[in-house]
């Protein structure tokens, strides 16, 4: 009943075997080795984009800074959601690899930024000469970090808004898989066909040990990426323990097969805390769902060995009766065993 | 008869056997998994400072990076040796973590910083007030990129020099269980006793996929290193496969199994070249050497199988006598074989 | 009938003569020279701080900025109004003299941050150990950038919270003479005695050609500020300069005369804006005032003659009752004529 | 008897006068007054430069810092000698600005980079990918801070080797004008005819108050100086007083008159010296000199009332026949009577 963070779960054995393959003898590093060419056709092939850059680093906050910094200048804002994880959960790290820019938040719609909110925004940034901040890349996240997941059709009309301006467009995809087999469409689809720029097509979050893939569709920005990953100390001198994670990945449909699997285990959760009638607060279309209920269920749920945060408050002080937000994750590793119990609980509560 | 780097060999058998371990189910992430306590309380017991912050990166430039950003201000100077590898191979990455620091280059000998040359640069930035950067921390290799190792000796009367101007000394370690061995001496003796403030404790070059430790002996520093190294995008969330390495490297002396073995390896090769009649750059106390031999030699050598890297010009083109310098490197994995074979084509040109 | 800034005004007389009798021969630099002795004793005077670090740099914003920088870590948040200079009007000073900090925006009342939202802003920021930016300090602006003061409750008010978490205090003294005589209490009253740890002294909106003394009042950040303030090359060689323009300025009472003309002539034009029946926006305490006027009128003021901002749209373009908003800066030198020539035209419509 | 600085020296009264002329009533500002425009055509013209991009700082060190951020990427590295102004005297100041790029010290002649010397350090920046530094901009000093003068024909060799790698020049002309009225050629000739792309041209150390023209011949870098000036904190809002002063300054050839006062002073000072036996260290073609005396000379000058700073030794204590290197400066305003009582002394002893 662990539902605390899909990074907290195992990597898929497929990854584990991959691995032991790739420690062979010598061979290149620094991603001249012979596994990222087959990694590199693969994620080109899966994106429909033979011309994309395409590296390899260890953390989702290194994909996502840098490719803000190679997309933003230091004296320009990235237009992002509040609840953004560049905004809420690294530390600033946007700001240090980007050289000092800024980021500025706009109010967000079931977790999603709209294009109403994202004209706004940029229109605000619009009057000042060199005196302000000037307008730099937009940022959204897919899945987004309350779990739901932006259609084509608002990405199609943030697209038509950051066009307007000729902003560029970044998305952080820790969950990316989650939010694409949600939607069934492709990766194409979802990315450049949707005038996204660059995107952080995460590993780590759905079955990896620690890998995402930073794709830029214009390769133009590839040298500069690659500068500052070496710069960032990002660029790993045995680089085939990244690859052959990334291989496995994109082998099979294995990337496919983990996210169908969180999800579904996340809609049966969600299904379960709906009929114990918990309060959904955004939409659950990936495969995290934050939900309200008394603090009395969740020390019943804790106390059955249910494992997950609380959002705002604590769970052993206070009024049994007072709703309290929980997030529900679950991984690709999730088992029907420990949802099932996790769903008696909820019945008996 | 690869000779290349030792980044590019293989990880050791237990080490892919300990992440095989370490994949075990839901585990808290970010360094908060129980190995680490293990790996914790190992560095500190190998380095006999029961208070010092150990934490744990993927790549060296990470570790000496995000150590240098802590010691250093960016308003300081960091003294080194031009040849050094914050110097010449992280593309400004300790320009870029410590917020624009400058590096000094002390002329060194034998590959080494020298407590006159040191003295004198530290002397040489003493004089103008605010107008000139300001003396920050003295970074040494251990062993250093030409292959030669400080003594202790060495190490004390550089320690004379950086206290007498409350100068903090950094070691960078991707190699130091090679010097270690070499040397003969404990951790201990050859870091914190000798002066050495932080160091950043390899574990890559010596038979792991991608960690470093970064060890700190005054705990005051320990916080911001937190937050600068998650900042930095350096802290991993699935952390457990970072200290599972390390905990398969500090147990049953397997690091300095790999290293012995390494530098056995290097000595081979060193005597071979010298029975070759090569001519030895610096003194070889490592795992590898840099030799001078005439361009047909390395054109026999290459042409046998033989992968090094050239210094100073290429194979193919120029006048067969012109002597070239090689760079020969074994690592934890190199087999007698490889060695015998590559002795046996010296023996011949 | 120039109501545009109150940075395109004139210096005053005593500065040029100021000037030159400072151009008399050879004299140290770079804050050494004897008037700048002077000036530091003044500054300490005005501010009954003997201990105080006093530091002359040419624009608002190296203040501000270098001051920031010196109170706030790179990984930290700088808790401000959405409107501050320092959010709006920097081009990202503060995130490049940081070295990449961010600001976290505070939802303000009448341009003031207030204790209730700032509690609450930096409640928002405490939760997520090293994975959230970690809070620094607050920066008020004293008087605001739309012309609001905030009263010595207000600042002890804030104090109270800024204490509770052990937060420093900025605060921008771009207009704050122009505060401090409409408040009537002492520099020490509506700084440190308000719990205010550094303040920018501005003189450029106040008379000066561009000098803004840093004022800390803790000694222990002196030597960090002066080595930021020369590596962001704003120390001056010929110090003088600057120095000889505060001497003047804290010289029989000329900064407090100034500000009170300003003031005054604001007075006016509020009192004739509020006759003409504008919509005064903020409360308007300083030497500034926004305030709605129908398109018709600020067409007629401008054909008249008048010079200022229209925030929200444009005078010419439009429907004649729609209502925008003007900002209406008066500056020191503002002449009896020039007002009543505006409040003549304002009568009119 | 001042020797000390060109710095320290008053500002010519024609510069006062017309800070005064310019101070008449209300004004734009930050560049946009109408005495920026007449700057902006006479700076133009004196380079011959129609497109030239031509901004207004403060400080020599922002002038510097400034123009080498444009120019230079935080991965790259700017060559320059080893005693240039941006290594040895601002505090770090250009890799703050550049966002941690590094400076490659390039051995001088004669206080000159050498054009083998530089292809020399040019190319040991060639071999290693992302690992190294990339190459960056040279930064050449015109007068050097030795005194020394690169003639055209020097010019012309650097820009035969900076062509040959498409490095950008920058020159840093803190003394610009005594290096032009040495040499007698035209600022066309000394800059842009001769391979330079941006220059510092100085005003502070030749008679004004604290004033350097950013000049930059590529117009397309323009937008983003003009960024990073105001994001760097040092766009003045009264710039009326920066673009006065540099009115003054080129008319009627008050800058040329100045230099040319300035170097016959010390020009008069080397034959003094040289006629005292005095070694002279660098060549002297400026408005500085650097000799050697034994300390019993230096101490019966200063005695006598010069002043001037020793580089290598205090004047107090020591071996009387020590020989010691002073540095001494004239500046516009060096007077005759001056001079004469310092040669007096001289030729005393």
């Amino acid at each position: 009943m662990f539902f605390a963070s899909d990074n907290a779960g195992p990597v898929h054995p497929e990854v584990l075997r991959a691995l032991s393959a790739a420690n062979d003898g010598y061979a290149k590093g620094y991603g001249a080795e012979v596994i990222m060419d087959r990694v590199r056709a693969k994620v080109r092939e899966v994106f429909e984009a033979p011309e994309a850059a395409v590296y390899l680093v260890a953390t989702g906050t290194a994909a996502n800074s840098l490719l803000l910094a190679t997309m933003t200048k230091p004296w320009e804002t990235v237009f992002c959601a509040p609840m953004s994880h560049i905004n809420e959960d690294e530390c600033n790290a946007p700001e240090f690899f980007t050289g000092g820019a800024k980021l500025t938040l706009v109010p967000a719609t079931n977790a999603k930024v709209t294009p109403d909110a994202l004209r706004r925004a940029v229109l605000a940034e619009e009057s000042r000469g060199v005196h302000g901040p000037q307008r730099g890349p937009v940022s959204v996240t897919q899945a987004t970090e309350k779990g739901t997941v932006y259609s084509l059709v608002e990405l199609h009309a943030l697209a038509a808004v950051t066009q307007d301006y000729g902003l560029k467009v970044h998305m952080d995809g820790a969950r990316f898989t989650n939010a694409l087999v949600r939607l069934g469409c492709s990766p194409a689809e979802m990315t450049w066909k949707a005038g996204v720029d660059a995107v952080s097509f995460g590993g780590t979050k759905n079955g990896l040990m620690g890998v995402e893939a930073a794709v830029i569709f214009d390769p133009a920005l590839a040298w500069e990426f690659e500068l500052r990953r070496k710069r960032g100390a990002h660029l790993f001198s045995k680089h085939r323990y990244l690859s052959a994670q990334m291989d496995a990945y994109l082998t099979d449909g294995l990337w496919l097969d983990m996210a169908k699997s969180a999800n579904a285990a996340s809609d049966r959760v969600v299904a379960g805390l709906r009929a114990a009638g918990a309060e959904i607060v955004w939409e659950p279309e990936a495969n995290l769902v934050f939900a309200r209920l008394p603090r009395r269920v969740h020390q019943r749920l804790m106390a059955a060995g249910a494992v997950y945060y609380l959002w705002d408050g604590e769970v052993d002080a206070g009024d049994p009766d007072e709703m309290l937000m929980g997030r529900f994750v679950c991984d690709w590793s999730m088992s029907d065993a420990a949802i099932d119990a996790f769903l008696a609980v909820l019945a008996q509560v």
